[in-house]
């Protein structure tokens, strides 16, 4: 086990009913604050209305930035630092999922930085201040409600980066699981891939003996494969959903993650489809994953994806062929997102033939792929990787 | 899942070398310290020295609180406060296992209170400011490093009883594994079950459906199982001490708990047996423990005990007879005690039969055994249970 940090000090609020809590979270940071949501669901689902009523009874300034991206983009970023500054904002909410909570954070540090908040991302230690975030998720996916981090998208550039600080942790998050019961069954299987996708990433390092996290990551994704086709099928299964939104904070909040080395592969791959294409991530992710598995599968790694095959899908070991078992683990994960309902090629989500390469040159340029991953890519990897995703199965 | 509030805010360094992060983390509170430490091992094993030659160094000014008992004692705290008060103390340090971090939990909140620190045990409401306190870990058992809790001795009362806030949480903790290195054979097995006992006092909980927290567990008791016995082999094995400092951290922070229901079981019971006879928490934790499973093992709690014989022990379920399976996993349990060379009956730690009734009285008025544990025990349970730890066997 590596040397590690870990620092999660966002107080969260579970369960139903938990937005009463919000106004007397802010409180104490002050009383103008910045609504930030997306595409207007929470108006329909009747949270935009329960949140404001309990700011307003409570003498909250409200200033509201809607229409966050579902990949969030640096000119909304700066339309919210403009917003704060006009009207000196004292902190930030958040209302929606990691798109919504990630444009928050970049705007919560934008606000204290002269440049533009694009520089995050080639160099977070320009984020010296920022303003105190609090959440009220909406969807089980990324995990921002509780971590670091913050993917932003430059369409100018067709980029799309991180950005990661622990100044920008939220405060306090809301995690209701019945806010998720309207998130379309789409969203509800792309959000369980982005899960199990972190999940993933962290579980195979380069380095042994973390034993304590690859456990746990295991009891995680067994959660997700439990709880996902239930929330499929009854999208008001409370049991589900709220195995689901915690499973999704856990799953990135350090906990599987620290204490092992190396960088992630799919999400650096992943970014370029979405920032291309503007697809959903996490159906980027299931169509990329168990084709990345398949890929890298070698004497090297077999032995932690016949852990994974055993430990989270039951599948026995068998220690004459441990590529046997690895191999009907990853199918399993092929398996599991067709149930899903995800399309599983690169043509059923819009995306040709045509960038492939180019968009495996920036997946290398843009992160560690080629130098710290699992199993290092070169860009004629990432490209054949890309290039399996193009017909059904793996 | 029940509704709940997660709160970690303790910054963890964990690995070797991370105590040169102390001086660091206390700078902001001031510079004016108590260090509370227990019988003088970390002044043999060098980490008394490392400690203060940093500190010194960094120009901290120095109080000690030596002695600290292994169940720590009021009057402990009583001398900590009036050290604190005397000196001007700005935050405590504690050097030790859970009994250290414990005692300067009380300290840190009795510095702020006119009346006796006992009187927290009665209502923690009476805590309403602390001094900010930083462990530097050597023992793996209690995980009191990252969380709220507190148990202290009243030794003129036979009583020992725990004290709750979240304004007692630590605000750095070190956890260097190589720390817990010179811990003793009985230490490092009695810590293990102490580990092992937190996650099951949660796993067994009258509420269903907080299924992510269990898996979680199960993943956590297997890695201890995996690693006490190398720890207690190698006692300098740095990736068995690492994941079973983790362990014990991770085991009783919330993540387990939270979501959950229901009283704790063998902790009262357990609390009795030391109170009375001063014997080793940890070693009264595994006599108890198998006995207060086979004795609540019935129709209604059978499922989860066999959940808990596959998942933790890889024990084949027998849909036929879940009870089976059920006492299966029980029987590893003890068996498992056992081969770490714990003694396993009340005999053996010097505790005769003479005050069974008494304890069993006292277990169930000092605690809600008899209300909202798992499965309810009134005194006549208790002392069946006690009495069932006379001989070998469950």
């Amino acid at each position: 086990m590596e040397n590690f940090t870990f620092y999660t000090p966002t107080k969260i609020y579970f369960g139903k009913d938990q937005i009463k809590k919000l106004p007397q979270s802010i409180a104490p940071y002050g009383k103008r604050v910045l609504l930030v949501y997306g595409g207007g669901s929470i108006k329909r689902n009747g949270i935009y209305d329960q949140a404001t009523t309990l700011l307003t009874e409570q003498g909250f300034e409200i200033t509201e930035l809607s229409g966050v991206e579902p990949n969030p983009r640096l000119e909304t970023v700066e339309k919210g630092v403009k917003l704060c500054r006009d009207h000196q904002i004292e902190g930030i909410i958040a209302i929606g999922g990691g798109s919504t909570i990630d444009c928050s954070k970049a705007i919560s540090a934008g606000v204290f930085y002269e440049g533009s908040p694009w520089d995050f991302t080639k160099d977070s230690s320009l984020i010296t201040k920022t303003l105190p975030l609090f959440t009220v998720l909406t969807m089980a996916a990324t995990g921002s409600e509780m971590n670091w981090g913050a993917v932003i998208t430059n369409v100018e550039t067709n980029e799309k980066l991180g950005i990661h600080s622990v100044l920008m942790i939220p405060k306090v998050s809301i995690l209701d699981p019945t806010y998720t019961y309207t998130v379309p069954t789409k969203h509800t299987a792309a959000g369980s891939v982005d899960i199990l996708s972190h999940l993933l990433e962290n579980y195979f390092s380069q380095n042994k003996g973390a034993y304590v996290q690859d456990r746990i990551s295991e009891g995680i994704m067994r959660t997700v494969i439990n709880y996902a086709p239930q929330a499929l099928k009854q999208p008001d299964n409370y049991e589900a959903r709220a195995n689901l939104m915690w499973s999704s904070t856990l799953a990135l909040n350090g906990l599987t993650g620290r204490g092992k080395v190396g960088t992630w592969s799919c999400h650096p791959m992943e970014h370029e489809l979405s920032a291309f294409y503007d697809i959903t991530h996490g159906i980027g992710l299931a169509i990329l994953t168990p084709r990345w598995m398949k890929y890298i599968l070698n004497e090297d790694t077999v032995e932690q994806m016949a852990n994974l095959a055993h430990y989270v899908w039951d599948i026995p070991v068998n220690s004459d062929n441990l590529f046997e078992t690895a191999e009907k683990g990853i199918q399993a994960f092929y398996d599991c997102f067709v149930s899903w309902g995800i399309p599983m090629t690169l043509e059923e989500v819009g995306i040709p033939e045509d960038n492939l390469q180019l968009m495996a040159e920036k997946a290398v340029e843009h992160s560690t792929l080629a130098t710290t991953a699992y199993v290092p890519l070169a860009v004629k990897d990432v490209r054949a990787i890309y290039e399996n995703c193009l017909t059904q199965g793996i």
